[in-house]
């Protein structure tokens, strides 16, 4: 069918065509299905949107990825037919019925999702596949490698060590204080993180409230050669596109399945050069896997981490309950900061627990002997030069240790109703509170916890304060609270 | 988030956001996810694109969907924040875990897709759950049931007739022959039909080549009322709206989950207030089913067709091979015209088959006495009544009969190259054969094929002729045809 280019500067990271809806229809073709456009002896592939109004019967609205391909001017005549679907989305199907996968399917899957071949919604049905079927070892190596191959790699000199968390617990973030840690003992640390994927803050995120996180590659060579290390946020930066757009799909009905997940985190460390990798999952009850499924996930990693020649080692950590007593971007950086400037009231579960893991590090790389990290972790927290490195890397990023703290414009406190013990705190609920609240968007926004499990509490303490930055954020934050009952005493 | 409300008239069929590419990776948000967006005391949920060019940081480009809800104007400031995931996201992953849905989880889906609260994302999440997992027969009459309740419905007078064939062989137009029969003995029958899902050609393709298929219920009522019957594109009607959207998601990946097939069948059948209903249902090794598998689905559909009082009754027909001698619009049309003519050489398989289903639906609503539908269906096709009939339909439906055929201006013919019994010809192959060659976009173009399976062939013969309306797409069939060896002998 011969439609008319329409002109509308317009750039969507991809090819598009936006269709009259009756042309659409007319082709029967769909929204998120695919069209071949003809032109000048040249074609492409692009993704039907469908609208109508500015768009007229006949007239097809192009973004400029067709534009430049297909050297397309204003009012010229293009050819639009339905595409043929792409080879992978053959092994989609293929894998839906729980077949296996070849090496070259795998690629070619990769390969598709990166060049926006395959639509959100096509990979949604990989994603579905594989959380149903499972993946073989012998697939998953060939996902991790597939992952590595389309991604940018980059290469530091020196002792280049890294951590990752599979995550589950409201707070957490002991990364900014290993990170600190481990740079000011020399190691070299290139650590990327995510944004909140299900949680109230992912760690690019809680830097964000206080530095920048976005940058090229080449940005960070420089913070890093000035400082061994970065907190940055791995979104853009195209060490494994494949995830990036993987994570996605994923978090629509949070999914996370297992050969994805391994695929995700080692595909990123062997692009950053990492050569000791630490790996943290917390367990319990309330964590996202229990002992069993931890440890054989430590198994997995730790198989594959050989695999890729990578030193990897998994550590199982208590996951039961929130870590720290902020939740939200500004509220867990003021735990940070205040474990770095060694204040006596900072929460002591998240100090012990970033010890453990820069510890682990230390041991891992041969920079400590076994059993003695930990110590040599405690000496360079207690001696201030991990928080010295960390204003390092702060500024390093553009960023600034602010002098005070202030948190949402609305608050309430809710307290204890009896003399007790606290039995359990929910981290899935803990989170889901700080994102009623505000979190992550609003930087201030987020909760303060006064208790952990196992703590006395004498009737009219406080026991959680909420802050938000609308009236109406701070309502629905506790309405939430007083259904979901996330501490239970 | 505030954002600036830009201006530029269009509408998406829903609610859409067009957010700056930075914009949405500062609000964490991608493609095919949702936004809340807030303004003059009222909200709106809207599924988000992203660009750039024309949408600058922090403007918001809204479809009129969301103009007319929010009443606003250009240049406004509204608030943009994360949407929290709609309930039938967690009843969808209830279904990925492969649990059982109960009644109102399932209406709540069926809704949610039908107002457009679930992006095709989710619904591919859907599909691929019932896809995995199956459904009940408790779920699937939830399913019909609900899939009913939220379309429209029409009544009509006298014995309303309906027939429909689950698909996959190639040629089959039956529909316009059984249609023209059944209605010259004075049964009511409202057919609607699809376009090409897989094959070649749909039945709304194949009239759409001669006569108009789109119309609104109120035409539809009246072009009934003038002739009994009509032939129509159900697509735009609106009678089965959550259907005609998972058939969308399906259609990517060619998935066809059981429990939605019978859903998407019934719903439809009930909306139009059928009585009695024939499915076809063809088998064997180059159908969509085996044998086993046919009595399987048989049983159900008659399970499902009690239960919701419909007198249904499920036949099981030969679909190993192409059955006419057309595949594509004009070239199916003139089979099914020819035999409406009493043409000698019309082909005696497509009109074997017409007066077997013909007679059946006879024999069903008790116009002709057991063993007696085929006669009577023999009767009016041989007095011309038939072919009568359906000139009107298509005189209601504003098409014409040709006089002559003209198929695609360029064409190739392939022959027999030794003497020899034709052994199989696929009904896939064929199918994509004929959209390689352009059908059912271009009208005249697709296959002719002068042999069915069991046939004596001489070297020399013609075998097959494939008409396309460019060179390149005869090309592209010529290729794939010499590959992919679609007629075995």
């Amino acid at each position: 069918m011969k439609l008319k280019v329409k002109s509308l500067k317009f750039y969507a990271g991809r090819p598009v065509a936006i269709l009259n809806i009756n042309t659409a229809n007319r082709m029967n073709v769909h929204v998120d299905e695919r069209i071949k456009l003809l032109c000048n002896r040249k074609e492409i592939i692009a993704v039907v949107d469908a609208a109508s109004g500015f768009i007229k019967n006949n007239e097809i609205l192009v973004s400029n990825e067709v534009v430049e391909e297909l050297c397309l001017k204003k009012g010229q005549l293009i050819e639009a037919s339905l595409a043929e679907e792409p080879e992978s989305s053959v092994f989609i199907r293929k894998k839906l019925e729980c077949h296996h996968l070849e090496r070259r399917e795998i690629e070619k899957i990769v390969k598709d999702i990166v060049e926006n071949a395959l639509t959100e919604t096509e990979i949604a049905y990989f994603v579905s596949a594989v959380y149903k079927c499972g993946m073989s070892s012998k697939e998953t190596g060939y996902l991790v490698k597939a992952m590595v191959d389309v991604g940018e790699h980059i290469h530091f000199k020196g002792k280049v060590v890294d951590k990752h968390s599979i995550g589950g617990v409201a707070g957490n973030r002991t990364t900014p204080i290993v990170v600190s840690i481990c740079a000011a003992a020399g190691l070299i640390m290139p650590k990327t993180s995510s944004r909140a994927i299900t949680s109230a803050a992912g760690t690019a995120d809680v830097m964000e409230s206080i530095a920048r996180v976005e940058f090229s590659i080449k940005e960070i060579k420089k913070i890093i050669k000035k400082t061994n290390a970065c907190m940055v946020w791995g979104g853009s930066l195209g060490l494994s596109p494949a995830d990036d757009k993987l994570i996605q799909v994923e978090k629509i009905l949070h999914l996370d399945p297992e050969p994805q997940l391994l695929a995700s985190v080692l595909s990123k460390k062997i692009a950053v050069g990492s050569h000791h990798v630490l790996i943290d999952i917390p367990f319990g009850p309330f964590a996202k896997v229990n002992k069993n499924e931890a440890l054989e996930l430590k198994n997995k990693f730790e198989y594959f981490g050989k695999k890729f020649k990578l030193n990897l080692k998994a550590v199982l950590t208590d996951g039961n309950e929130p870590i720290g007593r902020g939740i939200g971007p500004l509220l867990e950086i003021r735990d940070v900061i205040s474990i770095l400037k060694r204040n006596p009231e900072a929460p002591k579960d998240l100090e012990k627990k970033s010890l453990f893991l820069a510890g682990q590090i230390f041991e891992l790389c041969g920079k400590s002997k076994k059993g003695e990290g930990i110590l040599l972790a405690q000496k360079i927290l207690n001696s201030g030069a991990a928080f010295k490195k960390f204003k390092q890397i702060i500024e390093a990023q553009r960023g600034k240790i602010p002098q005070t703290f202030s948190f949402g414009k609305f608050s309430h406190t809710f307290h204890v109703e009896k003399t007790s013990k606290i039995k359990r705190i929910d981290n899935k609920k803990i989170n889901s509170l700080g994102v009623l609240a505000g979190s992550p968007m609003d930087k201030s926004a987020g909760l303060y916890l006064f208790k952990h499990v196992g703590e006395k509490i004498k009737k009219h303490e406080p026991l959680i304060t909420i802050y938000a930055e609308s009236k109406i954020r701070l309502n629905e934050a506790l309405r939430f609270f007083k259904k979901s009952k996330p501490i239970v005493y």
